[in-house]
């Protein structure tokens, strides 16, 4: 299975255009859009996001990861082998968290390029190839990277921020909830948020945080949009207490 | 065919987690995103735009139907076989007007649960599983259910109200045009709108209504956004006249 | 393979209708999703837009193109086999910029109609089955047509607008960046843009035009959507200077 971590949107070329390099080089091999709208441009937030939703896919699974606002520039293309899962990413951090998080990681940098790169659309024209390679079972056209020096290596290990807004309005943050309190207080714009189990167990209309599907600290308001409630946008600092 | 009926947004993760669930467990059904935007915590609505687009899947075909504000809460699982198509559901109402409408219904309750449940996405983990199995031909883990006292049993035959607004700012209606008289005016925020054919049978900028392509009464504007041009929003009360 | 290019909306109900009957039709060719929002009731922007994007896919490929509002008028539908590739739409020039640019255009006029044709959904009750017939390698159920008088006719090579604004606020203009100078400057609403060859190559905030990866001259600003930070729409006018 090859799973797309994307901030193409779903709408546009983009993910079509990538979708028909893999139908044509994989042909058969399951493809899932996980995220088309990680955060654009936002590769530090993303990389907690990923972490996050990852972990549910078995060993063998193939990540096309592409939040790219480098292409075309200096930065490399790598590829990484954490806990049986595979990733391919440009080298700007998206991959540092689910690395770290991982009992072993093995990183490496893609050498392979292929006769036609344009200078914006590598998921296209470089990294979906490589994904496809790896999906059938072939080798990674590259090396062995040691992995020191990767960008994000400093990143914490909780994000304190809103790290993704999703189409009911909830928003996740960069927590995991399991390294939170049970009594845990999230703050958001000056708002302070108690701890929920779910939806159902606040009123109607009531502001909560609880653990989400995928063990995220998520922000939520039961039966409306907790970003247009509490005014809330990617990026916004979150605050324990 | 596994067809999708939910809220959960085509960019976001829950459409392709549950996807992914149903690729490992009935690996080369085919499974079509048919709307991911029903209209959201709002069972009732939805109820009604489930049952116009139903009709046009063959018998076999499986529903994953996940409009569920209630999740995590009491409400329990259910499923229901009517007129050969296969239903799976939160049971808030979302499945009743289908059923009503068929002419053999048969209803379930869903008794299996999967080990690890998570309090807040059911899709993935409770229905997208029960999903799977019904399309590979295995039996539904649970026990018929006699349907009586069943949510949305006292909802009117046709809902006088805006359930869905599309891509193109068209308003669907609870109203079949069949239902309606050929020469039934509909009013909605004080505009009465007449009966056409089809968009270009009225002035390019003119309001109208006309039966769409599944049945539903619909209100639209030749070339333009009725939702915008008239100002709709979902759950909106539509009068006829 | 069927590549879609639609104003349909990727969420609603079309995209997912048009899906099932192609699944039904052509059990096994892939399906791919190119653009779900081409510009709406404009047929002239989605014809550029389809004729830079069309030419990446190997062919065979059929091209399922729908954007029409005409439907249930009296416009007729068309089928183009352009340097290998079919594509089959309503008449109205969608694909007049494609067959232009095609060493070998041969148009077709499909005459089969299904026994029940809706007044407003042509996409899934008459241009799928067709596309999944010429999926398959059967023949076109229709005449050759000559061509003449075909709408597009007199179109410009170069399509001196915006027509298309992605998913991060990028905006395709009509021009291919091939037949524009390597100084040339564009002009939209007042701002005068020089060109550059990536995102990374000004500085971030900064705007300017480029060649995207399909040969279009695309404006953008480098971490930023250019649709907001101009004020751009689709059909604006844009000047070379």
């Amino acid at each position: 299975m090859i799973v797309l971590f994307t901030d193409f949107g779903v709408a546009g070329p983009y993910m079509g255009q990538m979708r028909a390099v893999l139908a044509r080089a994989a042909p058969g091999v399951p493809v899932i859009d996980l995220f088309s709208n990680a955060p654009a441009f936002n590769a530090k937030a993303s990389a907690y996001l990923l972490a996050a939703y990852c972990r549910e896919f078995t060993p063998g699974t193939v990540f096309l990861c592409v939040v790219d606002p480098g292409v075309g520039g200096p930065r490399a293309a790598i590829a990484l082998e954490a806990d049986g899962r595979w990733y391919v990413a440009p080298d700007n951090g998206l991959l540092s968290v689910a690395a770290r998080r991982a009992a072993v990681a093995r990183w490496w940098r893609i050498t392979w390029r292929p006769a036609n790169l344009s200078a914006s659309f590598h998921g296209r024209d470089l990294f979906a190839p490589v994904a496809a390679r790896l999906a059938l079972g072939q080798s990674l056209p590259g090396e062995p990277d040691d992995g020191r020096d990767k960008i994000g290596g400093d990143w914490p290990d909780e994000l304190a921020e809103i790290i993704y807004i999703d189409h009911y309005g909830n928003a996740m943050t960069g927590f995991r909830a399991a390294n939170l309190g049970p009594g845990a207080r999230l703050t958001v714009g000056g708002t302070g948020l108690a701890r929920a189990h779910t939806f159902s167990d606040v009123p109607e209309g009531a502001a909560f945080w609880y653990e989400n599907a995928n063990g995220l600290a998520e922000i939520a308001v039961n039966g409306a949009s907790a970003e247009k409630a509490l005014g809330l946008s990617i990026g916004e600092n979150v605050g324990v207490a």
